[in-house]
């Protein structure tokens, strides 16, 4: 069957140049994708990168989805293994804060955030969509807990995920501009609190 | 006598110079500078904008400088007007959340730490030591409301300040890429109980 031959090897080719094109990416930012640089990363002509992807701007919103799919592997999908309530909740928050540690050199997402937040287009509707997504995953979270009746009843649970969000950007923040394990030691102590005070 | 008139002519020559770089690099980044740009939004030849600075990179320093005084002038300096203690500490979170709403097409400061926090330099240096000193003004004066006796003794400056941080990263955020009013009532809810948390 040569046709579906060809078409794996055509999948296989694009998941490399999209590899490439991540890492690539985390380093310099999507808007630092260069055609060029990527075409010498995957060992490929230009022409061979465009015929996978069509246009530069189709390769980068790849890129944030790839992004976004990676961190949603990492950190939420690994956290569905964690039974349901605080369990998880919590495997969310130190997966999510050991991401925060692994990717020190670059957050592909984070990264794009800061690029495209005030940019109107495909590629900022790909951050806004992707970030909505894993906020109403972590809110999801906190509902679970409620449920559980491990957190209180009237707990907000947008407010809780608003609430790590912010602990978790401000421990991005001081693991790459100051001191990563006294960021760390602080971003848990701030989960703690936040969960102590809701806690039934 | 001409040579201070021509110093004084000089320096507004500067200001004129780095007011436009500014907003330039409120939209594009401190990387997003062009020298060809700027000369043409300040009405000059590129090498005059380069005798004012001598090269693109003392150009960018002291955009950062500028991004940083403007932020602090709007937010920490306008805050001494209040009695030490909760009254400052509470004026500079509102200050600052009034600085995100009002900046927010772009906040030069928190670009420039997406743009270097992984670039070694004069420019990194500079951004780490902008905010360092916000961090270090906001634990001031949160330690000052200690001393009022309007937190408690065994509160932790350093840890209070990067969870006021943490909020006004998420609100930062939230601004630019969902709903600015929800955010807003979100991130006050947040600091209502950090700081009901720690009151005597």
């Amino acid at each position: 069957m040569p046709t579906s031959t060809a078409t794996s090897k055509g999948a296989a080719t694009r998941d490399l140049i999209l590899d490439r094109a991540y890492a690539i990416a985390c380093r310099n930012g999507v808007e630092g994708l260069s055609i060029g640089e990527l075409a010498l990363a995957a060992g490929m002509s230009k022409s061979g990168v465009f015929a996978h992807f069509g246009s530069r701007e189709a390769l980068q919103l790849a890129v944030i989805e790839q992004g976004a799919r990676r961190f949603g592997e990492k950190v939420l999908i690994r956290s569905l293994k964690q039974a349901r309530g605080m369990p998880r909740l919590r495997a969310i928050v130190q997966y999510w804060f050991d991401w925060v540690r692994d990717n020190r050199q670059g957050c592909l997402i984070m990264g794009a955030v800061s690029e495209y937040d005030s940019r109107p287009g495909p590629l900022r509707d790909a951050v806004v969509e992707a970030m909505r997504h894993w906020r109403e995953a972590t809110a999801r979270a906190v509902s679970l807990a409620i449920e559980t009746g491990e957190l209180r009843e009237d707990t907000d649970a947008s407010q809780i995920a608003f609430e790590i969000f912010g602990v978790a950007l401000a421990l991005h923040q001081d693991t790459r501009l100051f001191e990563a394990r006294r960021a760390r030691a602080q971003a848990e102590k701030a989960i703690d609190r936040l969960f102590k005070s809701h806690s039934t």
